[in-house]
């Protein structure tokens, strides 16, 4: 049995390690923006995405250093869209992953540039990664297609009583997009069959879904110091999530069989895929 | 003799179509989103980069198509810096290109994403260019040790006077390094030999230097209706510029010897250079 907790610390110590160093030897930035970016990225949350990757890199043979600039790449990403995401003109957000947000320390012109600059460094690392479909992929999943147009459509019906069908494009961009190109590129890096490649992006889009319905209900039935953020704000807002149009019961159901997806688009490995396995069940049963 | 104002817009025109056809067939942008987005790029300005991208690739003996991507890389990310930097949490411009700022017309939110979605799809753009080393350029010209970090400082510094070694290198950062690299790339794309790389490298060093002093000179002296932007807001914030700290006279000369520098860059360059040359002409001559 895999120990998920130790799973994830041990990849996001990898990936911690590999950030740090690629920041700190990062020369020319001003120090007040070199501060501002450090303390967007430290300490970490759960560093998903960079797990997915290294997981995906391992299910296939490969060992997961292969992986590690983009999983850094990801979670640079990742970063940068929870920093902007904060601003005041888009969640105006106090709080993340227990401290104050980047721009309410900071300030929103040091915020937007810290976005910004995490953005940029994020493709820096990906010229490193000797595969461009790799790259690409991630650009597409961040970029106004992925990431950025989900994000787009959330701000564009806030306060809107949307249907369910557009509350689950808007998180296949928002939040499945990069989910599922994590497992896809950490994949292709391990380099596996292109049968494998297919199998593991149907498992980080089955992942990733199960990962937005399960943070839609963690956000209306979890305690903010467990979160490290506050909770309760999709109902505040009046958002359409997963359990205000079916139901908390159904919303579970759904993310069950999500998590259920992702586990039978792994059927063909063996147990080299079993962190992956472990992810999908911690995904659906976390607290935070 | 060159006609550089016809060579900028057949350079233009050039540019605006790829980065039209990109745009039109690109898969999954709501729709919002995706016309904002048209509506930064579109009408664009001198299209400066990108025509120093093409003219150093045609330097070198290149086609100007070797550059074409990196080209329109170039203004997306231009692009993306000029809507962020006019947010209300920034410089707060309200007309830019004689036109409403992106976020008076589509608000905040979505101008915060039309940037990140145009740094995305740049950086996919560059995932076509077979030269890592220019992406890799292009990413830390534009990211926080570049432009970025450049326009921290200008943030940071803002209503507090300045010494003019410190005005020097917010410039270098701020406009010179993406104007910098958009020579380099177009030299790398050409195929130009070590020497031509760094001397167009050079020459595009210069050429930035004199773009930004002739920039504070015009926010100085020039005409609203001619700039199709508010001038005079230097002054009006208290920023140190070159014309504020040296004098209208003394920065017009610094200008024109860093047009004579960037020319002397170009010495080794035959005709194929020509289009450069009047670049560095034009840039010091421009009313706007």
């Amino acid at each position: 049995m895999i120990d998920v907790l130790e799973y994830l610390a041990a990849h996001a110590r990898r990936v911690d390690e590999a950030l740090e160093e690629f920041l700190s030897s990062y020369e020319g930035v001003p120090e007040g923006l070199h501060e501002a970016m450090h303390y967007s990225l430290f300490p970490g949350g759960k560093r998903l995405r960079p797990a997915l990757a290294l997981g995906a890199c391992e299910a296939v043979g490969g060992a997961p250093d292969m992986a590690l600039a983009a999983a850094c790449a990801l979670e640079m990403i990742h970063t940068y869209s929870l920093v902007h995401d904060d601003l005041p003109c888009m969640d105006n957000d106090a709080i993340r992953r227990g401290l104050p947000t980047v721009h309410r320390k900071y300030g929103e012109a040091a915020a937007v540039l810290v976005g910004d600059g995490l953005q940029a460094m994020a493709f820096e690392m990906l010229t490193h990664v000797r595969n461009t479909s790799v790259a690409r992929d991630i650009a597409q999943a961040s970029g106004p297609g992925g990431m950025v147009g989900g994000q787009y459509l959330d701000v564009e019906t806030e306060g809107t009583k949307i249907p369910l069908e557009l509350v689950r494009r808007l998180h296949r961009l928002k939040t499945g997009a990069l989910i599922r190109v994590g497992a896809r590129a950490g994949a292709k890096l391990g380099k596996g069959t292109p049968a494998q490649v297919s199998a593991l992006t149907q498992y980080g889009e089955h992942l990733g879904l199960a990962f937005q319905i399960v943070d839609d209900i963690l956000d209306e039935s979890g305690d903010d110091d467990v979160m490290g953020k506050r909770t309760g704000k999709d109902r505040a807002r009046n958002k359409s999530t997963y359990p205000s149009l079916v139901g908390l019961a159904e919303a579970r159901r759904l993310a069950d069989e999500a998590k259920d997806r992702a586990l039978h688009a792994l059927a063909a490995f063996g147990l080299q895929a079993d962190p992956l396995r472990a992810l999908a069940e911690y995904v659906v049963s976390r607290r935070r």
